[in-house]
């Protein structure tokens, strides 16, 4: 399998170090022929490239080459979507992924941009044209929330969900409950890389809106898009509101809701006993309401370098080896 | 698809209730031809059973045919065993286990059993024979603790796992927070159905032992049999003890560990941060502890009639569509 990077930033990177490790442990029939970055130049070489030194120099030659010639002409099989995320119009990825689907390219994407826009148009194309759009790693970076409910789940309906899918949010509220207020809880999060320089689309709920979007659409068909949501972020929070539900024996959490008919994006005050209540700092978690195992809760990494780069490597290993 | 069910007590009924009920909703090319009980008759028919009157009587012909003779003479493709766990010989499901895998025969348990006394022999029995072995419902019912470790985590490496597998000491632990009793609380758990007349499998550790067994042989091919563990229940635990933990922010529940080299059951006191610790009631949970994510948490039904059917569910749907 001839697989393309588009993007080679943190991610992408991270991605190409795993390959190269799984590869020999695992005897990977993988190939990476193609890296595309922005303003640092691509790379495309037929008989594979060499990812250890490319990762070494960082820098890419500035060859002149389309990726989409790439992808309509047959030269790769898999399409690996590390670009950021443009909520609003899904960036220039998402004529990259139409180009793909229509050549019968797989695309796997951990870029959330796309999918919020055109998530149904996107899949439908993918199965006329015999492809496949994997998108382990736009929902809790790879701890399988995807996978749960697409497969391990399979059989047994998904009646709604609810989950802490933004990190950062979960920090600073996770902070605040040490005493820390918000600005000050915001500003160690940019310091320790967890937030935008711009927080809004983490404070403001937007990320996790997107993964309610991509859930959605996920499993209730329902072609929702970002106007269609109720969104309110965590920014109206104060530290009083933090230490007084300590006092009631319950924490504020952004939770996001998927029901068969809509979505939302809101800070709610949760029982101690509920399972996403005792989810602290980074961590993501999702609760899947059941038809026959009522709620079932996943929690795990919902970052991270290596933690995003596994979804897409899951992804791929689902590509060799259906499940 | 043609069906054995052996054992038409509480889960194998539900097993069929349900799919009944799937077989509308999902057109499965499935077909129950068999029934087996210990002490209730047996019914077999190549055409397909009338599951739906035999749910209404209850009580099933004095037909006198052998099942394993049907299991040799490839009158059957699928064995369910939902007969009762013996863990010290693995009971008499373990000789079927072998008949039908020697047969071809894929093989869906909940029963804890033969898995218990001999993992690997029956794997390789399995392998050899290109049939499979399949027991998502042996550790935490339906709740999908076996896919994750084995499809969903796929190409992650799992460096050890807890968990709360035993519902009816969690439940116990968790009434005792309310200023119960330990007899109290085991005397509630029996009127409720979640513990036996003789409890001594569950307060014991026994029933978690087991799962310890299973998932240390699924883990890391390590055969362990239950005199490689060390055991202890929760009967010791005080209801000055488990009050104790409550004033420090603490509580009690009964880990079961599972790492590379071997296994245990053992109360442990965990603090409030740590995702099993809120894990209450019946509900059961397990953290995988990963290569790639950190640790990875699933919290969902432990038991229970339906819950542990649609784990039979799920595995027969895994054999028709691969995962």
């Amino acid at each position: 399998m001839r697989l393309a990077i588009n993007g080679f930033g943190n991610i992408g990177q991270a991605f190409a170090e795993l390959l190269q490790r799984k590869q020999a442990e695992l005897a990977l029939p993988l190939q990476v022929v193609a890296i595309v970055t922005r303003s640092r130049g691509r790379i495309y070489n037929p008989a594979g490239l060499a990812l250890e030194q490319l990762l070494r120099d960082g820098q890419l030659p500035a060859e002149t080459w389309d990726l989409a010639d790439l992808l309509r002409d047959g030269s790769i099989d898999v399409l690996i979507e590390a670009t950021p995320t443009d909520l609003q119009t899904g960036g220039s990825a998402l004529e990259t992924f139409r180009v793909a689907l229509r050549a019968g390219v797989h695309v796997v994407t951990v870029n959330k941009g796309p999918l919020a826009v055109a998530y149904q148009e996107l899949m439908e194309l993918a199965h006329a044209h015999h492809a496949k759009l994997l998108f382990e790693g736009t929902v809790m970076a790879g701890t399988p929330s995807i996978r749960l409910a697409q497969s391990a789940l399979n059989g047994n309906q998904i009646l709604g969900a609810r989950g802490i899918l933004n990190g950062t949010t979960n920090y600073i509220l996770t902070q605040m409950e040490t005493g820390m207020a918000y600005a000050d809880a915001l500003a160690q999060a940019q310091a320790l890389g967890y937030a935008e320089p711009d927080p809004s689309g983490d404070v403001d709920g937007w990320d996790a809106a997107a993964k309610v979007l991509i859930l959605s659409n996920m499993l209730y068909n329902n072609p929702l898009t970002l106007p269609d949501l109720s969104v309110t972020g965590i920014s109206a929070i104060t530290l009083a509101d933090v230490q007084q539900a300590q006092r009631d024996g319950k924490r504020w959490k952004l939770i996001a809701e998927i029901t068969p008919d809509g979505g939302s994006v809101a800070p709610v005050l949760l029982a101690a006993d509920d399972p996403l209540a005792s989810v602290g700092g980074a961590t993501n978690a999702i609760t899947y309401q059941t038809e026959l195992l009522g709620d079932v809760t996943l929690i795990g990494a919902g970052a991270g370098r290596i933690e995003t780069a596994f979804a897409i490597l899951a992804d791929v290993l689902s590509l060799i080896k259906p499940e």
